[in-house]
């Protein structure tokens, strides 16, 4: 298949394009860099030092052996988007281009609105360049597990069956964000849902759980490094811990820690992107999928970072610091994720063990950590923003 | 109080200025008169003949006693409507300043990306600014029915209580909206939502029904019109039949004409969005309302423009049109609506009797309708957006 990623350059992106190119599909890849240049602005960089998109395909040429084509280009101007799928029509577009963190979306109102605005915009326009030069095209749209909150009911793939004063529907399952980033994702589902319902597009709507990892399969040589963020607005909890831990620090904790999500290896997801793809809607169907392996609270990572680490010599440390974000920090989860283990995934990689090479490639890079060690502690806070300085 | 108006140049901002300067409130506009510059894009204007602001407002003083300000900005720049809140700090913010036409969101991808982004933008910027320079305002948002779509079950006021799996929880109800307009409005309100979530903010949520009229109480005077459009861009489906019924065209059913929506006149409109501002929400609380008196099919609305019609004299006739959008066209339909009654609103006029007014004024305009008559039928379609051409 031929199958084009926006968002090649960024962390699952580029984990993507090798996995999918070495399992034999044509990948074509976009994007214009700009998340290391949003990764700068706050003062940090990727934990493993990572190549210029060309040294990356040369890379992947001499080590893996696959070709990747490359366009530089922002999908929130419309001819690039049009140009690019009249160009290559390719059989799945997976949308990995979005401005993905939360932290970065609450600094101000500039941010908020640039959020919301620009990750809108990529969806739209993709969606009118597929449906006016290349409407075969499966578009795999990354929403987030986030969109849905945390109800106190169980989580549905997206639809469910709604009862209401002794009449039924089946309606989309109420969306309950928690930052403006996890809006724009909410905003977007129903933007992809509507695009089908009126031109029968081809969507496939990725909730995803957190990802973790510095691995996947094709990652075997240090040039083919994907990044890893670890600063308080780029980084991940679990990713965070790693290097917190690596570093000698205490893991920072926000609040209690019951908060409850859905992780996944990196090696997993891109797995289930890949059965995604490799098994693509009907015509005219939209599908939604819960992306998650297994749900954690974040205390329950630390413990698990915490005993990993221990084993291997290091010193860990849990600290409680205060909750910088609006959410419940104890509370009801139970999302549904059969979808992807009918296509046939199964978890391949334990958490644990993931931990163990994670904290060992860090320890290669500590020089790199020990640099940026002070964008790592939370700075944006949920309530209070910034004073906006543009 | 002092009432701000988003949009106060526009079909009912300008309604609002007028019925609530009368009842006593300081009101003060903004507006960036970009509707008087859409609708001669499309080659339309509105069927009333409307004055420049400054003509507006010394008429109002002449003819009703009443002062009302006025400031040109607009609302997608953060800086204009930061300034905007803090010189006026108003008890109510009334955002009516948003692009509101379904049909111009579909013309293509930038009339798309344009009406989601800006409206998102303005309502974003006017949250933060509550936050930041004026947190006591209440803001007065303006959503639609059309967020609900057409469910096969009742629809709530905003929320309901879902029971799944054997567990219940009290969430936002399921929104379908029907093009990118309408979806622009479901983004606000999740927006919305999540601003009072963090910051407290007072805000009230209006799901409007579709508006009707020529005339309010204070419309008493030629000069005091506000606008009223009627080509397939700008104007709605009731004030389309009846300029099509004053230049002896066919009314222009889109389809079976079963679509069902919720209706209410300019007037009582207008009553019911005082009734929100003189009576606030509780520090902290979101409430949403529906906001419309009678839900009509569109084909029971044609139905009654023939009557009225008849007995005024004209010649109306009903027309079946291929309908342009994708919608259901027939349907369940019964959206709650007490919340209002329950503030004090009582219906004021009657849909016939309003249906004649309109038909009277707009007999007086004959020529403006005339002259713009090639604008009525409708071009946009949902299914093929025509092509871009910026």
């Amino acid at each position: 298949m031929i199958v084009a990623i926006g968002g090649i350059d960024g962390y699952i992106g580029w984990a993507l394009a090798l996995h999918l190119a070495v399992r034999g599909h044509k990948v074509v890849g976009i994007d214009n860099f700009i998340t290391r240049k949003r990764v700068e602005e706050v003062g940090s960089w990727s934990a493993t030092p990572i190549l210029t998109m060309q040294e990356r395909i040369k890379a992947a040429k001499e080590v893996l052996g696959v070709d990747i084509q490359f366009v530089e280009g922002d999908l929130v101007n419309y001819s690039v988007v049009r140009s690019f799928f009249e160009k290559y029509k390719p059989d799945a577009f997976v949308h990995l281009a979005e401005q993905r963190s939360a932290p970065y979306s609450m600094i101000d109102v500039y941010h908020a609105v640039e959020t919301q605005t620009q990750n809108i915009a990529s969806s739209l326009n993709i969606v009118y360049a597929m449906k006016e030069v290349s409407p075969h095209t499966h578009l795999v749209k990354m929403g987030t597990m986030g969109e849905y909150g945390t109800p106190n009911i169980d989580i549905p793939e997206g639809f469910f069956e709604v009862e209401y004063h002794g009449r039924k529907d089946y309606l989309p399952f109420p969306r309950m964000a928690s930052s403006w980033y996890h809006w724009s994702k909410v905003h977007d589902s129903g933007n992809m849902m509507f695009a089908n319902k009126i031109w029968g597009l081809k969507i496939s709507d990725v909730m995803q759980g957190v990802v973790y990892g510095t691995r996947t399969n094709e990652i075997v040589d240090e040039r083919l490094h994907t990044r890893f963020d670890f600063d308080e607005v780029w980084g991940t909890a679990l990713n965070r811990f790693c290097v917190q831990t690596v570093l000698g620090l205490p893991m920072t904790v926000y609040g209690k820690g019951g908060q409850t999500r859905g992780f996944i290896s990196l090696t997993d997801s891109v797995q289930c992107l890949r059965l995604i793809i490799e098994n693509p809607p009907d015509k005219g169907e939209y599908r939604v999928f819960n992306q998650f392996d297994e749900p954690y609270s974040v205390l329950e990572l630390a413990q698990k970072v915490y005993k990993v680490g221990k084993e291997m010599g290091f010193e860990p440390a849990i600290a409680h610091v205060p909750n910088p974000r609006v959410e419940a920090e104890s509370h009801y989860y139970n999302p549904e994720h059969e979808k992807l283990k009918a296509l046939g995934f199964k978890r391949t990689r334990e958490l644990e063990e993931e931990l163990r090479n994670m904290l060992r490639d860090l320890s290669r890079y500590k020089n790199r950590l020990e640099a940026k060690k002070d964008v790592i502690f939370p700075r944006t806070d949920w309530r209070r923003a910034r004073n906006p300085v543009r």
